[in-house]
């Protein structure tokens, strides 16, 4: 399994910019003030040089939506029993859920992933069961995952992307469902772009400020008791991570290898994303920050990535429901890359100075 | 005609907030925890409002794109020399502009209106034919357009807003072509907004430094010439627009008037809507400013007006570009109101305590 692990990070590669000059030539030549699209035409270089195609057709979209349970929510770091995450699926698997309202406004696809919830679902359509434990273990008592725990999570999150690689999606996107998963993704950001936790820990679903206070002491303690773990970025994802958040990670670095453009969602996605980048750089490449979280600690993450996400709407649901809305802009933006006319085709006068 | 333009603005009345706490009530009980759908879920609020209907059916959308000349680019003040405007014209109606890739993405309906254009079009599919004159006056000289003229713009855009309601549509967007347009919409924010020419003069198509101060010494000249006239809103409209933005202000008037929301565009299109607010502020309540310009000015507008568009992309083109992304996302928030399932319906438990 770990050669399996080995051989997915060797498969992905810088996107390169053998595609650069032309298709910012082909940009410049379209029946507009040359920039005026602003992050559109950043969008649409960046999908060419991910895809490697000077013509790149977006295809179908896909989102994966991976839950997961964590036993850290044990601590009471959340506003919301532990419950809720299988009935949250329950709920995206009828339809009910925000994600489900907003893939079918895009037109994208919803898989419903069971990575490591504490129910045992029955088959139903649009759940896919990778089913990796019941739930993670409680990270303020030790790892949250064994290592090789963490390595099936990150492999079948990677064997998703590529399945969907073949069916020919050209734009995948990252969800989550996991109650108390915005301390796991905390405690990760922490350590992995050293941060303070007093300046990264929000909120979640709605906690008080006395239970606050309390999740930034348990992500304390997770960090300290598992700090001898943390000397590498899997042991890092393995120890204060989650199912989901592990899925994510595999599923960004699927896709990167395949060169598939891949939108992260928001909080907890982003923390996936950068487990992903600190075991492969060269998946900056192919990844889209999708939207500002109102999560508290967000906008520092992003800050520190040097990372402008596309959307900044306030939401802090998770989901996938960011990543949903910054997929229509991708794809407008390589629509606008594809088919609008150029200058010397429509008659179009050019600039005549300056 | 001027008392039609008064009973336009006659049917205008206030949204009111009868059905305030009934929508909160029912975003409150949707399967979220509660606000998580941040700016969604304010605006899907405000449509409910504006439409008068708690279940609201987004319906069809329409953007109308208004194209004029404007004498004043006769001084020199745009890196594209005027007959570019029918040029787009003609783009736009080939179906290869930004915003015809843009409104097939969104599913917008696309009307380009020809509100004063330097140019005689034939009978085309896709093309209204408004026209007021053929250009406005060089206002850096005299009024842009005498009152009866701006008065005729108004009421083409305001009864091109009625056919639309009639016709079903229940989401109107605006947008613009029309070289040397940035010109006319700065001078009517100094005006309006009580801003110096200095802070909201920008590069618009792109010119270079000293044309910029060249672009200033313009509309300073026009602000002189014309402000015996601009002792109020109509009289500043007139004087220092153009055809295509008292359009959109009329467009605005009439959507309001039938209580249908409209989207403003950018730069230009947030001048006529500014314009629609000095002649009658409760067309705030059905007027959302779709995106932040990356033309210079419109920050400074935004905050001078305590407004946040919904989108921040870098977009200085115009045509309603930044209106069909941002009804797409306005679009998804009535759908998330209308669509997801509740706490009950669900049987998803709801948050335990702080």
């Amino acid at each position: 399994m770990t050669d399996q692990f080995l051989e997915l990070l060797g498969r992905i590669t810088p996107a390169g910019h053998s595609l650069s000059a032309a298709a910012q030539a082909h940009l410049d030549d379209l029946t507009k003030p040359r920039g005026s699209l602003g992050r559109l035409e950043e969008i649409a270089k960046k999908y060419v040089l991910a895809t490697g195609a000077l013509n790149p057709v977006p295809g179908k979209k896909k989102i994966c939506c991976f839950a997961a349970d964590h036993g850290v929510a044990a601590e009471g770091v959340s506003a919301y029993p532990a419950e809720v995450t299988p009935q949250m699926v329950y709920n995206m698997l009828g339809g009910g859920a925000a994600i489900n309202v907003l893939t079918r406004h895009a037109g994208i696809e919803l898989d419903v992933v069971d990575m490591g919830v504490n129910h045992d679902f029955p088959d139903m359509p649009g759940l896919v069961r990778r089913k990796v434990m019941h739930g993670s273990a409680n990270m303020a008592a030790g790892p949250a995952m064994s290592e090789d725990e963490a390595l099936r999570a990150v492999l079948a999150g990677a064997d998703l992307a590529f399945a969907a690689h073949q069916d020919g999606f050209g734009l995948l996107g990252t969800g989550e469902m996991g109650i108390a998963n915005t301390t796991p993704a905390t405690a990760l950001y922490s350590v992995f772009l050293d941060l303070p936790v007093e300046a990264i820990t929000g909120r979640g679903t709605g906690i008080d400020d006395a239970r606050l206070e309390h999740k930034k002491d348990v992500i304390r303690r997770s960090l300290d008791i598992n700090s001898s773990r943390c000397s590498n970025p899997f042991g890092v994802l393995s120890s204060l991570g989650g199912c989901e958040i592990a899925a994510i990670t595999g599923f960004i670095l699927g896709a990167a290898s395949c060169r598939v453009p891949v939108v992260a969602d928001g909080f907890i996605s982003s923390a996936g994303a950068v487990a992903a980048l600190k075991l492969c750089p060269a998946v900056g490449d192919y990844l889209f920050f999708s939207h500002l979280s109102n999560e508290q600690g967000h906008r520092v993450v992003m800050e520190k990535l040097g990372a402008r996400p596309i959307l900044d709407l306030d939401l802090r649901l998770g989901e996938g429901t960011g990543a949903a809305l910054a997929m229509q802009i991708i794809e407008a933006a390589v629509k606008v890359y594809n088919e609008m006319a150029t200058f010397s085709s429509a008659g179009v006068s050019e600039k005549s100075d300056g």
